[in-house]
């Protein structure tokens, strides 16, 4: 039987509405296109080119059916702190596109959760046809409707006008990211 | 019995080594000065000033016992993706600073983990003792021990300079924090 990483009803309860203004033509995450469906991860993904998808956004490397599956049920058990959507196209059975949303748990801000939007990648092939604004919006959406008081994610300077145009901002004073490179 | 968020010879284990540099008088993770202890955040820390001293970072709000404990179960079951540490005076017995380490699975870089530092806070009677860096060394050590492929955190200007001395780097063109706030 195949694994789905979340119950598929989340994604279809997202109220979609307040995001309708940002679509010409309009779609949304019910009718994302023609021969599309945007879903949860699966866990035979593997085999639907879920990586091979993901290698356009960074290094993914070499990784077993194995390794996916111990990772797919990491996420899974965790209680609900990771919502991994894609877009297939029904008609290849290809995952063309992609899109992580973390939910922290934190004890500031009354025990608060807060989401964190990573890994959006949408295939070359497929681009132009609003999919990473709507991966963004669903996953903005859905941490709303989970609870959470605030959604980040920090990008490269090229996106930032992407982002700013779905409501992101980078505030006055905070908005430096920063990193340290082990590997 | 008092329950611990995670098994406290995790940060006795740290090789510390690589950070001493960064402190004169020389502290470190298992000697952070006098009266004071650095370990894993423990339920108990309800009743020892947890909440009280993670509001002079931000809006904690009003958290009841069952809250805290709830969300401490929840980052306890969640096998190994929450670090949170606290600084505690033995004498006066209560925590006078504390840091998160949350740590994300991943796909990309090989189901790779990457960790992100969070709600580092230190009472102000104790500014001056080195502890916000000792936190700050502790869990970026505790990252690459456990295998990630990067730290991260996102930071207010003035804080930029601070984690700049510890190594953290915002990268040419790919530094920008963004946001939506709900509430």
């Amino acid at each position: 039987m195949d694994s789905v990483l979340f119950d598929p009803k989340i994604l279809e309860n997202i109220d979609f509405q307040p995001a309708e203004c940002h679509y010409n033509p309009p779609i949304n995450a019910i009718n994302p296109g023609e021969d599309l469906v945007l879903r949860p991860l699966r866990i035979s993904d593997y085999d639907n080119g879920f990586l091979e998808n993901l290698e356009q956004l960074t290094d993914v490397g070499k990784v077993s059916k194995e390794m996916f599956e111990d990772s797919f049920k990491r996420m899974k058990s965790s209680d609900g702190l990771y919502y991994v959507i894609v877009i297939e196209n029904l008609v290849s059975e290809r995952v063309i596109a992609s899109a992580t949303l973390l939910i922290e748990q934190k004890f500031i801000h009354a025990c608060g959760l807060r989401g964190r939007i990573e890994d959006v990648v949408v295939n070359s092939s497929y681009r132009g046809r609003q999919l990473g604004k709507l991966l963004i919006d669903a996953l903005a959406l859905l941490s709303k409707q989970l609870g959470c008081y605030k959604v980040t994610l920090d990008c490269r300077d090229e996106k930032r006008g992407f982002y700013e145009s779905l409501g992101f901002k980078k505030e006055d004073g905070n908005s430096n990211f920063m990193q340290i490179r082990f590997h």
